[in-house]
């Protein structure tokens, strides 16, 4: 979605809005009439000097990104784990914050011209009648009074400041989207229950908490006068809700490097995904909180009111669009042969995926939230029908566009911690937001646990508890969120303590993991998938029938007998789950593999509901309904080597890693991050044997 | 590239420039002081407004390639050849623009106010005291003062026009980078001299042919009052240059379908992708020329002189960057074991290639030259250290975006047809131009054909001259080129007619090549390797020994020695290469693999050089040197089955086919389009099978 949005960012700007002053001709021009030709030399040069800065600039991003590169691979080399990339990223940006503040001065060339004018609007496009010429201005921001200043000093640093905009529609939806994307695992929706818990009623319980655990702190602050500016009580809560966005990429690398416990992954990674989404509808509906009257900020029921049918139309809208865009996809790649060019199908399902985004901003919803769950639908049915080239294309992009987002918005924030010009460093509130962080965090996870374990059969223990308190990551969310309107004293203390916990998690949190679990002693090196049928676990995965509540069977068993045949290749075919009186409609609508592949294709959810024969079951899922696996399957069927089900649970394993890879992809062991198989096994012997010989 | 110029694209418009106005603080504000916090609020009304208006202008245009990919897949389903994607994209393009210009109209909302004001310069950024909030203005463009009234009529269609630069820095640099690093072909080095001949002198030709004869045209015009502004020579000029950039992307879809005679092939993909950057640079030193005095458009030797040195600067200064950037990508690939990470690999080869264009950008070179070169380098050091993942999902991936860019530009070509708004149709300039076109690419190619038989043993006959004649289709390229700059009287009547020209070229020339083909009656269905060693092509073939000039076969041993070796895995180790003076240098510069593949390892360009032993020695280089069949006889590795010759030239074929794609991806069938070939061919057996039942 990252690349998609360069036109976007272009065109947003390039383009003029309605409103604009005309210039008027009568303007009194005491200045002496320049040449014409001279002048024009002199803007050409001035746009070419201009053009080459910024390319020079982003170079300065550029080389950082590949700096990190390096230094991960060096890392990973080294089996180190206690720096993850992302904190790695924030490190060079930091020198490189420092060296742009301190050590480079650039004399600032500016000529003040006093221009007296009389408008009575801000109009968005500008027209100026300068000595006869004309020239067309955009509207780009409003300046406090006390910002005027500040501008004319630090020219170098404004330099490499991007516009807030930029994360929300460039950088973040790829990274909602892979993560969307990268979801449809089983573990994920054996957990489906908890994890929406923990979602959605967590994060609005730790947004209130903070919310008001950071009032506190601020009325405290007034009483000593150590309060600058206004700070009202939705800023507070707009504060909870943006880092109540957990990010623990850091931990879920570490998680699937050591094969940690594959329910605490799904736990904390379905958590990490759904509650950015919950985050953002969350803020943007606290900030339409505008009370009637004058003082605007008093509690006001129907304003209210007002906000939480914001937060549900805006969420819902998002979700109901996101899921549209999805199943249209499917249903164009379902029908037409367009898979014989996986070229044109990659390239429509990345174009489908970004209008989602493009059709939820033009009708006033979150494209963020919208590109999550298209993601989801995406890989929950388009994949299937997508052939198996165009699924390691698209796999394979999104996880670039990924990394490479990620990546560059983490050194971002430390190059900003520098460079950014209206920091305010308030100990008293830093401080309490930190206590805060960590109560709104713990008052998440403990009581919701324990009201969750009295209905799941494996519980959630106390461990395992501890680790996802500790795994309460902030990140890329948090602090697009906070970045975003820096205008008042109050959000620009909050931008500048936002970053200081995201520095702190990421960095403490993200390296002390390895500890953590050990002190914890969570089982590491689980088998994804042994824990299945072997051991105690066999129980555990017994239980997950009656843990599966009703609701979600009956979720899924409409999926599975009627979305999947309809939307995909895969499932059994209409004519059988469709009552008869329907036969013609089912038969139009079931496609050829769908009777072929009767016996043998299988919903990879299947699970949810399990039975004895569900082994084998879950054998037939892997060697059809999965990419990589399924390239791998007909791969070697075509190499003459026959499937045996040893191989099958081999394979599931490989599987079972790259599919948990999600976020984490980076710290994965070279053998589990190589896909598709058959190539990953070929390279992987013969990178042994090189590092032998 | 597209992609990454993103943040490019943000950037260069999201950072502010040092110039700028200060407001004066004793502004006379006649207007009444508007309530601050409603102010506010209506600015961020119109701000999200417009946000809104962005995404749904730019929803048209993902609708548009969707469909335009819907459309393509239909056709190729159909086996249709007349109309290319590129041609269906303009098409397209032309439908949405008629409804934006005539069904649709947007109540402009406007409110005229008076701002008198005096200034004596146009500075980059504007501060303006507005009723006492101030606000900061970016300077857009000069406006001419005819245009000021048309402003105020066509917002609804200045909403969907870009900045030019956005082709420049964020769509030409994937289609030219893709080019480049499609273009690593036996056939293209066979015919290195002549390719080289016709991109450089041809086009150098083909610009002063239609500039001379362009000006005679403006002068007539001139003198039966045809002309509404200033015509002069240098503007003749540049219109030469920018039309001499060939961009036969249909034809070469089309040969690749048919496998037309892989020399006609090479020498005309060779020679679009070459004389896209020599009309580049020469636009660039057209305009350059500025000779001293009053009158600047006399002519004036030193001028003259400098504006050649500039093209000579900014050639080669391009080209050495290039080549640098691609040189230390290979060696970084080379040194550290990062293809262990293909995912990290390919974000590195990602950042390099980008930076590339940056990094000229900066340097005041031509981003989309170096880009080229680079990708140049690319493919051919750096692609063999490649991880064999990596090397898919680099060709994927710029392909995709190749795709994507290309596509976008053809239905943007078509949408500005009718949104534009100085359009400058002249009857007598487009006969002109037309006419100027056509004699100048056939005093490019018959004189420079008839001197090079001279030189080459196997003749360019009649028949492919004349194809190449009919292939000089105009693109992409001169599109961006004359969008660029659409200021002057003479620049607007340029751009119309170059629309004009492309549109001509693509939908005729292009939609009537298989006529041509077929009245030329030129070989199709040539294999393209068979003819190396089979038949009448077997002398064909042993001739190019004697053909490729000294030079190349210097420069071929050189890269063959010493170059592969160094930066890359392949080609012998340098301890056999090397005097025995440099043996430790050589020893570590050697990598394992060098040693290991000794005698499996060549160079698949090997055959500028031949010898009896070439066939097999063609096989040697497939089997590794190259991706997708390197990562094939892996995989049969494991897959267990024997690589025998027979199987070997199949794959030779298939990659052939692959390899040649080019730019013409599009049209190529299904299994020719597909890699890597392993899955591939279970596909095709498979799609086979689905179409058969």
């Amino acid at each position: 979605m990252g690349s998609t949005c360069e036109m976007n960012a272009a065109m947003s700007v390039w383009r003029t809005l309605p409103l604009f002053v005309l210039a008027s001709s009568l303007c009194l021009c005491l200045s002496r009439a320049e040449d014409s030709a001279m002048e024009n030399i002199v803007t050409e040069k001035k746009a070419e000097e201009s053009h080459r800065q910024d390319s020079a600039d982003l170079l300065i991003f550029i080389l950082l990104l590949t700096l990190t590169i390096l230094t991960i691979w060096l890392f990973k080399h080294r089996r180190f784990r206690f720096l993850h990339e992302t904190g790695l990223a924030m490190i060079y940006g930091l020198l490189v914050g420092v060296v742009l503040r301190y050590a480079i001065h650039v004399p600032s060339n500016m000529n003040n011209v006093t221009l007296s004018c009389n408008v009575n609007a801000s109009p968005a496009t500008l027209l100026m009648n300068v000595s006869g010429k004309f020239y067309e201005y955009t509207l780009k921001r409003e300046i406090g009074a006390n910002d005027v200043n500040d501008i004319q000093d630090n020219e170098m640093l404004r330099k490499v400041t991007f516009d807030p905009e930029v994360f929300f529609n460039i950088l973040l939806p790829p990274i909602i989207f892979h993560a969307g994307y990268s979801l449809k695992r089983r573990h994920f929706f054996r957990n489906l229950g908890s994890i929406l818990v923990y979602a959605f009623v967590g994060t609005v319980v730790s947004c209130f908490i903070i919310g008001l655990l950071m009032y506190g702190c601020v009325t405290l602050m007034k009483q000593i006068g150590q309060l600058g500016g206004d700070f009202f009580f939705t800023d507070c809560l707009f504060f909870g809700a943006i880092v109540s966005a957990t990010d623990p990429v850091t931990v879920l690398a570490i998680f699937n490097e050591l094969h940690v416990d594959s329910d605490l992954y799904a736990l904390l990674f379905g958590e990490s995904v759904l509650n950015d989404a919950v985050a953002v509808v969350l803020s943007s509906s606290i900030v339409a909180y505008q009370p009637e009257g004058n003082n605007s900020h008093t509690f006001e029921a129907m304003a209210m009111l007002k906000s939480f049918g914001i937060f549900l139309g805006v969420f819902s809208g998002s979700f109901a669009l996101g899921m549209a865009t999805g199943v249209v996809t499917a249903l164009v790649t379902k029908f037409t042969k367009l898979r014989d060019l996986p070229l044109l199908e990659t390239a429509l399902f990345f174009l489908m995926s970004w209008s989602t985004f493009l059709l939820a901003e033009a009708c006033g919803f979150t494209g963020v939230v919208a590109v999550l769950f298209c993601g989801m639908t995406q890989a929950h049915y388009t994949f299937n029908n997508l052939s198996p080239e165009s699924q390691d294309r698209t796999k394979q992009l999104f996880e670039l566009l990924n990394f490479l987002a990620e990546n560059f918005i983490f050194s971002y924030m430390g190059l900003t911690l520098f460079t950014f010009q209206n920091h305010v460093f308030n100990p008293i509130f830093i401080v309490g937001a930190f206590l805060a962080v960590f109560l709104g965090r713990a008052a998440n996870i403990y009581p919701l646990s324990f009201l969750l374990n009295l209905g799941r059969k494996n519980k959630i223990t106390p461990n395992i508890q501890h680790m996802m308190m500790f795994a309460g990551l902030r990140g890329a969310m948090t602090f697009a969120l906070s970045i975003r309107d820096t205008a008042t004293y109050a959000r620009q203390m909050m931008f500048s303590t936002t970053l200081l916990v995201v520095f702190f998690t990421v960095w403490i949190c993200g390296g002390g993991t390895t500890q953590m679990l050990s002190c914890q002693n969570i089982r590491v090196g689980v088998d994804a998938d042994q824990e299945n049928f072997i051991g105690p676990d066999g129980v555990e995965r017994r239980s997950t029938k009656h843990e599966s509540a009703w609701p979600f069977r009956i979720w899924y068993n409409f999926d599975h007998n009627y979305l999947k045949p309809i939307l995909t290749h895969s499932g059994p075919p209409l004519t059988a789950t469709l009552p008869a009186c329907c036969g013609p409609l089912a038969r139009c609508l079931t496609s050829q593999q769908a009777y072929e592949n009767e016996e043998q294709l299988k919903d990879d959810d299947s699970d949810l509901i399990l039975n004895d024969g569900d082994i084998t079951l879950t054998y037939g899922d892997i060697t059809v309904s999965t990419d990589a696996t399924g390239a791998h399957t007909s791969g070697t069927a075509v190499g003459g080597v026959a499937v045996n089900s040893d191989e099958a649970l081999d394979r599931e394993l490989a599987f079972g890693d790259h599919e948990l890879v999600i976020r984490g992809t980076r710290l994965v062991l070279p053998m589990d991050d190589s896909e598709p198989p058959l190539p990953l096994d070929s390279h992987r012997h013969r990178h042994k044997y090189e590092t032998m010989s």
